[in-house]
């Protein structure tokens, strides 16, 4: 596989086991130091990511559905960029309706021990 | 001057630039292929870029203050990534009450011909 197959394996893999809920397999795909930025919200790592997901699988929060569709990917040695176009539906856990969200997503990755992983996110959805 | 520091000069010339309406000079601190992405619009190219620059000139759109705090650099060769803190007040030309919006931005940037330029990027602001 080619460094962008891998890479465009990898988001495959975040939607499928984001949508699974399996945390620990999600954070096995980005780095210790990631930073994900979002409108409105502060700056939020790893740690902070780990205990949404727990809150999701508690069923405290809302489940997720997507899809992404790559724009460009660049490979640049051990770094690469992408942005794609990302569809969001968050599902609430009390039966309310679902919300969609859609926009764009900058993401900046690194590849570790021979394995790519989402190191820097832009996440740019707003409300359909 | 290391790629950093000249990295750190692009992005003081881009907010004086930018706040002297200074449009020519502006277009020159980007790529020809760059794509500003932010929420609730499509991406945005150089010549888009350009006409909302004309119109701010020509007194029908508001002028632009701010302030950006560099979070991040590194540099990866003849790319770089870095993120940001910005603060942007944006001021209506009718007189009407200026309007504040902060949150980050997540830019790569490109070295042409030995002059770091914005390439791609995604601005996260929000009301406040």
């Amino acid at each position: 596989m080619t460094d962008e197959q891998q890479i465009r394996d990898l988001v495959t893999r975040w939607m499928a086991e984001t949508r699974a809920g399996n945390t620990p397999a999600v954070l096995e795909l980005m780095t210790d130091d990631v930073v994900f930025l979002r409108p409105g919200h502060p700056p939020m790592r790893k740690a902070e990511f780990a205990e949404g997901a727990r809150a999701q699988q508690s069923g405290k929060a809302p489940t997720f559905d997507g899809t992404s569709e790559i724009q460009e990917v660049q490979v640049l040695g051990d770094w690469a960029f992408m942005w794609t176009r990302l569809s969001v539906t968050a599902t609430p856990p009390d039966g309310g309706a679902p919300i969609r969200r859609s926009g764009h997503t900058l993401t900046i990755l690194r590849k570790e021990a021979g394995r790519w992983k989402i190191a820097r996110d832009a996440n740019l959805l707003a409300l359909e």
